[in-house]
């Protein structure tokens, strides 16, 4: 897409995500379709995108790499939707030997006329879709595949913790992570500003939760922060500039800030965040917002810089 | 315009700035055509431009403001040009009786084609513009027009300076005061990254240099300090988001910002600077940089936060 379609906005010039589409879930004792399986299922992401960066996280942190492979699209991405034309250096599809990702969503359902996002998972038995619906995603794979968990792979979602980290994310999401999108695909002043200043306001609230506390649940990486860092490592990047979410920086935000550092630093994040395809995709692909196609040079940002959070409990 | 036109951009997707065509001087001793006179010539200006707001602030801190008038002219620009029908309580053009300022273009002469530029300077005796080229006109209010000056007003351009002011200046235009729209008005990557490394190298040797005297030239308020200013306050409103000048904001220079507050907060400053009009001018007029056209709300900044630089030499 160029920007949001004409389905993404409300007559008010709200944006308003439409729902995904395919919503198989995974099992891990076989009594959904799609059985948690090693070597069976292909995770299709975009280093740019916030959402499939949640599903390249929680499969690093629970080394589930040799269990579901994973393809990147390119991050720029033109009518045609994702293309699989990757010259990174990031492994190309050669399993299923797609050229663009609508080559899959086709396959699953000629009929689709949705989309085609990113992250989806592709089970090469049955040769269909089985799930675009991200939230999903990191759920089952920290639930349904526990049998092919690495031996020190943290839990990201523990029974006890559930019902917290449920009723957070559907904060976290509908004034952050969908928050920043709201502000930026608006079409009236007044949606921008309405999604704008709930993101603050949010953002404001974390800020001062995180202040004696070194993660957002029960005193332990969870799947909330997994979720709360994949927009705050594009915020000054991006969202500030391109969606025009430029009330505050991230590094104005003593303690989210650190929070954000403390993460990026440790295994299983820094090395799935990749700036290059970050700003390309969002400046290149947005037409609508960014006819110039300029990609900003910087911000000068010192992500490795010390966070001092150890001693937080 | 919505953007640059054709003539102002270079094969290679550089922003050019087309010389003035009015270039009349004023002199004291009546040796040009336009002598200092007081209430025989009319300044128009937006409280936008950042040109047009170094004659604003001039005018007010020489104490010129009853022997030049002022109109201010519309913030929101349409292919019309400027329009004379500002509604925030400012002076309207009672005086020429212009509904847009193309008409003083095109009563000086009727063959012009290019862009109508604030600021300018009309000459109600004979009808005709004196000057569009903003560089002179403050030079002329500090020199021609000392007669006039207030009993207190400051000197701006001394003599003893004037070579080192000059030379300045000459960094301060191409870098940083126009190095911003070679910046923004870029059509290809390659001279916008030009435009945006030149402007950060500057901003960098600006802090250092503002690390020891409280001054830019001579240990006092000189021309190049309102050049300068009337750049910096606009950047993180403006140039940093609408403009991509995003490498640092201005409240990330530790030396530069508490500059800017400094002059910011003395009278002859502040009373000038309308964030409304800057705001609402760049983002609803520049189609081109922002189709959705939405005024990104903040950012969150204190202008009138203590600057500590009174013990500076």
């Amino acid at each position: 897409m160029t920007g949001p379609t004409a389905a993404e906005t409300s007559a008010d010039g709200a944006f308003v995500r439409q729902p995904y589409r395919f919503r198989g879930r995974f099992s891990r004792d076989g009594s959904t379709a799609f059985p948690a399986e090693a070597g069976r299922y292909r995770l299709y992401v975009s280093l740019a995108c916030p959402w499939a960066h949640r599903a390249i996280i929680v499969r690093n942190l629970l080394g589930l790499q040799n269990v579901i492979s994973m393809a990147v699209v390119d991050p720029v991405r033109d009518e045609r939707g994702w293309a699989l034309r990757d010259g990174s250096g990031h492994e190309r599809d050669g399993v299923c030997g797609f050229d663009f990702l609508s080559e899959a969503y086709l396959r699953s359902d000629a009929s689709y006329e949705g989309r085609y996002t990113v992250p989806c998972i592709w089970d090469t038995r049955t040769e269909r879709l089985v799930t675009n619906n991200f939230p999903d995603i990191t759920i089952d794979f920290e639930t349904e595949f526990v049998d092919f968990h690495a031996p020190q792979a943290p839990e990201l979602y523990p029974a006890h913790l559930k019902s917290e980290i449920d009723a957070l994310n559907d904060v976290l999401y509908r004034d952050v992570n969908d928050g920043v999108y709201k502000a930026g695909f608006a079409t009236s002043q007044a949606k921008y500003e309405e999604a704008v200043h709930a993101l603050f306001a949010r953002l404001d609230d974390l800020d001062a939760r995180l202040a004696s506390s070194r993660y957002l649940v029960g005193g332990q990486l969870t799947e909330s922060d997994i979720r709360l860092f994949t927009t705050l490592v594009r915020f000054d990047a991006v969202y500030a500039i391109h969606f025009k979410c430029s009330v505050r920086r991230l590094v104005d935000y003593e303690h989210l800030w650190a929070y954000a550092r403390d993460l990026y630093q440790r295994p299983g994040f820094q090395e799935t965040v990749n700036f290059d395809h970050i700003k390309r995709h969002y400046y290149l692909t947005h037409e609508k917002l960014n006819p110039s196609r300029l990609v900003p040079v910087g911000p000068a940002v010192n992500w490795n810089a010390p966070h001092r959070r150890e001693a937080l409990p």
